[in-house]
């Protein structure tokens, strides 16, 4: 075998629920090796197995635990930086990081809609990266920033990216969204054991909009939004990972289900990104059982990479609907940063 | 003040949770009395509070724990047979109390459809209680059968009833629906803790077909269906009463979520059945904070007879979207089978 | 009938999970009226509706929403202050209210161990009133304070003290405890969701010590502790209401679980106290099912005030062996308080 | 590397909840190689995957999904025979199995307490396997049978075994346990959600028995219970894996925490068994933080084969306090009759 490449790499906001399942994906990644962890002033100079309450199941890797917390400052020796900041304070400190000559894989909502910033999915939108070029011209950075979208988003996407060719009108997305989206502490047990929560802030308006950015057609250094008008509705549930969405859609073309379900699960990611590390070989995992997804058997199929899809059936209203299952932590978010870190670092030619 | 009416009640299949509801409900009713419950074989004999697995927060009246349990038979002297039997159960028993000269209001789904049938909500239709001369002079029953819709479909007619004048067209629904709509056992807490059930057998269904025939016009003994489209998409999730239905409306009228909120809360029942017991001043409560309705919160609204409405807001691809929450065991089955043998006997100028 | 008392009652902190069931009972108080709520700076000033997140499933009275909170600080026209703070904030707070002549129900911990102050639950030990003369004797405040146990002690104390005549020596008690016992926001459902947390910070020492006190000897104004050794184990669980403790006891006379359930269920309140509104006639509720108590079948027994009590068996170890439940937030905070106010009120000669 | 052994195995009863985690489990067993999988005669004849309700988050594996279900009967050609039966069709069908020759590790009770029969935990009392050479001789069998404790005597035994040389004389435990030990459907979600069982059908009674049995001392042929009394009360919580349980020990000697901690956290596994699969190098993982151990982010320890203890503290009642948590269908039932199914080949010699 080739020796494999080894970048040094910083999590930024690494103590909150995104930086911990980063920091444990990043455990066993081939080509990252973590040189950085970085955290707010309340946790700056503790050992991160102190100033991080740990959630996951999986325990804290030993050298994560040795590790001090850093404030989130450019200084450190590292190509790559992976941002799981807070979106307020993402919009001040990547932007530093970038023009400091860091490479930015962020997963904050603060830039995903700017108009020189890829919002990427690698295996749906790789093409995107191209907008890094306007962005370089235009922000005079010596590094990059690009960003995934929001961790809802992706279940829809990836299915709606697989029926694009037969021309996605319009969509109606209901999600049951899982406990870990709203990180730690966030949602208060009082509020959810025998309930659910119909409002999320803000997430709506993300699933509104996003969407038609990762499916837009890129037109000389600018992304053009795919002309799909979307209606979303979002509930906060009591499971602790994997975002449930309901989805009716409006095609051009009336596909059956078996049509549909053909198209979704022989969906393959383009040549460019289906030998990274992250990458799936199938990005939608499709199941006939009249039951599932569910999120506790199913958030982890593909390593909880790929969204899985079930009871694909006509819809009397739209052409079809259909339920969609993603790993919020993981394909939602810091699954979803590692895997544009790498498609960067490729698209960089640098792998 | 005058004397009450009084009325002999009976309670067909009145071990399961809906019979267990019934029992509740009917220990404060101000016209009805209980004198036989029924239950299967299992049961038959034994006294209720020995067969009878009560699952209520509320205590169970005494007067029910000592009566026996009787074979779902007729035979007992009572002029109201209110029915909690399984569908399959229903189909085969309800008619026989019907013929013997019963007034059945049941909650099984086995004749909500039959075009004799009235499926009834007071509050909503109760002109389809006309039905009922066409039922007697078809079956040649001496009694009367009268049904209750699915418990989801009652968070959504109701929404939808006061927005009829403005011509609702297409609806998409997605339910969020409690454990206690399974019955007991029912769900396995092996499948729903930290988990959601996409799949509710034969409910998706009932949620496109029922509001049609609930919403529709009485011509001439028979109900024209309402031309109404809806795409229903249905969910079990960990809670223990109360369903969640988000739903998107296309209107021929393209109205404010203002105008829509004034049209939900100012529906009143109509004047024949305002004053029953189970009837509610407000069938419809709007609520306006961002993060309402909540099943735990907002179930017991109007005694759980109200559907509490929020998040009404603009729909990016229908006219409006918002969220509706009914109490399944209360609004949607025991108290809706109480109130329909209330307004029967308003129908038949008893009361 | 002859007219009802009525006084005038402030709520100290009340938007807590505490003071909104003070709110909620007080609704329906014969004898109290409620003139002043108040709360933290960030709520001063602000309607209760709006500055009080409300989780209780039971709707906020109207009158309490309208109602301005007020800072903590005596000056409002009141007899009785029912206090709901914090510890920390209760122990400065609170002795101003006793100084400027209020009378002081606390439920907070800060003064229960105090040899001055009635560690009260009306229906055990009533005769410790009489602390209050040393106390304003000691302390020369024109009012008074006394305190209402942690809520687990409460499911504890009752069945010991109907065991006290057989000669209680020594106690291992281990709690499932509620979350509405840890407030609000308190514990976060990513930390409780298929999950247990077995440490409630210094609950542990609470149930070692106050058992002892409220089961003492008052001799010449001073309380002599009960001479039993306590041992405690605290679990947090994912129940909304009601704390489950499962005790072994070892006492002087070896009598047999029946015998134990005679003594319980004949237990009554005192004379002085068993006509206060919120004294109820069984305080101990003893069930004969192998599977009782339930939180959230049984939490709700006398209205909250009773605790339950069942699987009294023979205990290889000691002499008995039984399970308790008490609704923490009744019997073990609001409702306790209360009928410490009560109580004081009837000691006072007022009622 | 030397050639792995290679030994064929059946699993009886293999679509219950533990049959799942056996298939699991046996999934990566470098010596095991699954040769038959039997049910009950609702699945006989049909696929695995068809006529098991998979519950595991892990998938199936593939070789297990295309497998017959077998009826429960000798005939089979393995050496090897792990049953997962109930208890009642283990009382009949495991003695025909171990007369025919096979060699039988049951998680069932049916012959735990048998004199002859090994209650085996391999780490804590290898030694008892020589009841095996009785059970030959007085049942005339040419295979054998083994047996595990009950999942919840687990937790318990190994802290107790590493307590052995300070005397262990009394032990009071509470337990907390999880849905899956009640198997699937088994506990019924209308029952759990926001609610406590305190009773498990005889579980109490075997955990005051079986930790006497296994922490005896084998003399002559037979197993002297090691003279301890232990008071036992079992709580079912929703959590869906791990067991908690709450003790407080009276030892001979009065040692500290410290002591304790240092006890446990050194106890090695005898030598023979500590290179075998299934064994852990830290039977007992001891924590310090005050929280801990907690289910959902201990029971993974050692692989689900580690027993975690925490909140080591002195008892006011007895000599020490702590909490013990067990992977209940790992170390207390699947990954244990593994284990005992290894430890037996290595007595045999055979590995």
């Amino acid at each position: 075998m080739s020796r494999q490449p080894s970048f040094r790499v910083a999590v930024l906001g690494a103590t909150g629920m995104v930086g911990q399942w980063l920091v444990h994906l990043l455990d066993r990644h081939p080509w990252f090796r973590v040189v950085a962890l970085t955290g707010s002033d309340r946790s700056v100079g503790r050992p991160y197995g102190e100033a991080c309450r740990w959630l996951l199941g999986a325990p804290m890797p030993d050298w994560a635990a040795r590790m001090p917390v850093l404030p989130t400052e450019p200084g450190f020796e590292a190509e790559l930086v992976i941002s799981a900041l807070p979106s307020e304070v993402a919009r001040e400190a990547e932007p530093r990081f970038a023009a400091a000559g860091y490479l930015v894989a962020s997963n904050a909502s603060a830039y995903r809609m700017a108009p020189d910033v890829p919002l990427l999915m690698p295996d749906v939108n790789f093409d995107h990266l191209a907008l890094l070029s306007r962005q370089r011209d235009e922000r005079g950075w010596t590094g990059a920033l690009l960003t995934n979208p929001n961790c809802t988003t992706t279940a829809a996407v990836l299915p709606l990216k697989a029926l694009m060719p037969y021309g996605v009108r319009r969509v109606h997305l209901v999600s049951l969204q899982a406990l870990s989206g709203a990180g730690y502490p966030g949602v208060s047990a009082m509020e959810i054991v025998d309930n659910i929560l119909p409002y999320i802030p803000g997430e709506e308006e993300k699933l509104e909009k996003e969407p038609r950015k990762l499916l837009g057609r890129l037109t000389d250094e600018a992304v053009e939004e795919a002309p799909i008008l979307l209606s979303a509705q979002t509930n906060r549930v009591p499971t602790l990972d994997g975002h449930l969405v309901c989805l009716s859609v409006e095609l051009e073309e009336r596909i059956s289900p078996e049509q549909a379900m053909a198209a979704m699960a022989t969906y393959r990611p383009p040549e460019e990104v289906a030998d990274l590390p992250t990458a799936v070989p199938m990005p939608i995992v499709v199941r006939r059982e009249p039951d599932r997804p569910q999120p506790r058997l199913d958030r982890m199929a593909g390593g909880g990479m790929s969204v899985v899809v079930g009871r694909v059936q006509p819809c009397p209203v739209f052409t079809l609907k259909f339920v969609a299952l993603t790993h919020n932590t993981i394909r939602g978010a810091a699954g979803a940063a590692l895997f544009n870190a790498e498609a960067l670092l490729r698209w960089l030619g640098r792998v």
